[in-house]
């Protein structure tokens, strides 16, 4: 695996590298959803949830993983769901999932709450199982909810593995959101590696240890983001995440990847804080907007936990809004606590609006 | 990162290495827990599971990991269980757990099988949730067996995540498991990394990628296997496993790894037939054993599939026992699928009888 490394650009990526085997029936499912949503007159948000690996080998039984239980993901697209949206749940395999995530086989295992009832009215039959009457009014909540999602037929889950499988994924996906224009949000919230080992480079067996220490050299993983907002989606609204444990980072960074892909939000989160406090990123307003669009910009909006929007003096492009929330007690039940990703989401949804707002504004004055 | 990679000792390791915060508190309760099963007579397996992860960043965002999810062990833990053995059962946290490993979030969600009960007749009161008639079957053995294994007590969970964790905990656990002496049997079927990035050399913060291509250079994990087998637990019966790629690697590594380290058995298997062929290996029994014991090679049992051990002639030292089940058709219901892992563990509960047996009759013989 000493080879040099390459730089591969979105192109050469998808010229180069194989596409996983499910990708094809992956997207029909997306599509027929996407159709149905589109008549039902929904948004739709794409939710990538979870890390990505980097298989060694070609055989896998070693590879390079990022953090990530799937929190922020699954936990949002729960509210996405609550505010109306229908939700493409893009997720690593095995990676928390929305409504489940409360029942963690850890942490909260659904066995704990199941009771054998024993009366002797069924000798013959098998006897039930139900939930216990202390468990029952929380998991009520979860399980109405799911069970109305399933209904409405308002969530498709589809799932990954490794960063191969979801870069083919968010092309394929982003290709088929562009039908929707801007009624389509992209929530880009994977942990996705920067780094990847070429299919070409890669080992076919497991590698052996006996030789020594191991040396992994990888090349980076194209910048695809560019390409979701500059050819296949051209008019979703778009969110990506930046994840940092240097705080000093986040912002620069945040600004940066703004600068470089021209999306609209970038949502920045310090891995040790990032439960209760996220800072949203943005451009502000542009002076020339069309004629008969909303003067105020739009990140100008009152958060509810008292935080305002801050300006950085020292750049008249970008503008930052912290969102916090408080630290919960310990004593607070955990189906009580309250989550960052309602305020998120929240916020989201307005921004989500108004751009959407400005596009019927803007043609409208066009056509005036 | 480009520091000369070192070679590490178990001694080494562990005096250069931080044990988890959580090791004292988890050897404590394990320490409880082997004294009650020593008074009530039961037999300890303790089952390892899952892999290990390797942290690149002392804040982690990116680690390596090895590919498991915990199926061996998992389902081993529930067949030591219905043989009698109480069982320690250290996993990656949030890999599969004996009993809930059957209702997956992903493949089998348990909210899809509750129903919300709308009888007229509790008015006022949260309603009742229970399970669905067609569920109730598969569903009653094994809740009725997890509820019967938390009332006896013998099934104790405790989680790693690193590769550090598991070397501490399973240090620990050895030497607390001593006292078991002959009763004690060691299933570590944990995927565990061969490599790992000393804290020393780890990278404070995330590694940035703006840089050009990652490079990983790792040391070799200490080969603990020995100092379990010859310090910290010198009469355990101690079963190691080989996954292999490559089918030609597999016979001679698990008998270099005999070998080296002297446990009982190594149990082979290849990676993409682990579900239905594994392969025993150990040391043929020695010509000299004391008089009194059993003369009959303990390999030497029928195979109910019927396979016969089989012997190398190249190697008078080693002998081979091919387990192996039929690939299941696709139609019968997953709760009715044989599992090799029911083959796996009644073969193993036969060989440490006949282990213990041994150790009976030496010490009978010695004092007559």
């Amino acid at each position: 695996m000493n080879v040099e490394p390459t730089t591969f650009s979105a192109e050469d990526y998808f010229a180069t590298q194989t596409p996983p085997s499910t990708l094809h029936h992956d997207v029909e499912q997306v599509k027929n959803f996407v159709a149905r949503q589109a008549k039902e007159g929904r948004k739709v948000a794409l939710v990538t949830s979870g890390g990505t690996t980097v298989p060694l080998e070609l055989n896998v039984v070693r590879f390079l993983d990022n953090f990530s239980a799937g929190t922020r993901g699954a936990t949002s697209a729960e509210y996405f769901l609550k505010a109306g949206y229908a939700v493409i749940f893009m997720h690593r395999q095995f990676s928390l999932q929305p409504f489940s995530r409360h029942y963690s086989h850890s942490t909260n295992p659904f066995l704990d709450f199941l009771e054998i009832e024993k009366d002797g009215t069924q000798v013959d039959s098998t006897p039930r199982i139900s939930v216990t009457p202390e468990k029952r009014e929380d998991l009520l909540e979860v399980l109405s909810t799911y069970k109305a999602v399933h209904a409405a037929g308002t969530l498709h889950s589809l799932t990954y593995v490794t960063v191969n499988d979801y870069l083919w994924l968010l092309r394929a996906l982003s290709q088929e959101l562009a039908v929707l224009r801007r009624n389509a949000m992209f929530y880009l919230a994977a942990a996705v590696s920067d780094f990847f080992l070429p299919r070409q480079k890669m080992s076919e067996h497991k590698i052996q240890s006996g030789k020594g220490s191991l040396h992994i050299e990888m090349d980076q993983v194209p910048k695809i983001l560019g390409s979701v907002v500059d050819e296949w989606t051209r008019e979703g609204f778009v969110i990506s995440f930046k994840l940092e444990t240097d705080p000093a980072l986040l912002i620069p960074k945040a600004r940066a990847a703004l600068e470089r892909y021209g999306h609209q939000v970038v949502i920045g989160n310090d891995l040790h804080r990032r439960k209760h406090e996220v800072v949203f990123v943005s451009r502000k307003p542009l002076p020339s907007l069309p004629p008969g669009t909303h003067p105020e910009p739009t990140t100008a909006v009152t958060n509810v936990n008292g935080d305002v929007p801050t300006r950085d003096t020292l750049s008249d492009t970008f503008v930052e809004y912290w969102l916090r929330i408080d630290i919960p007690d310990s004593t607070v039940p955990a189906s009580q606590v309250k989550e960052i990703e309602e305020d998120i989401v929240t916020e989201l949804v307005k921004r989500h609006s108004a751009w959407i707002q400005q596009s019927v504004a803007s043609e409208v004055s066009r056509k005036a």
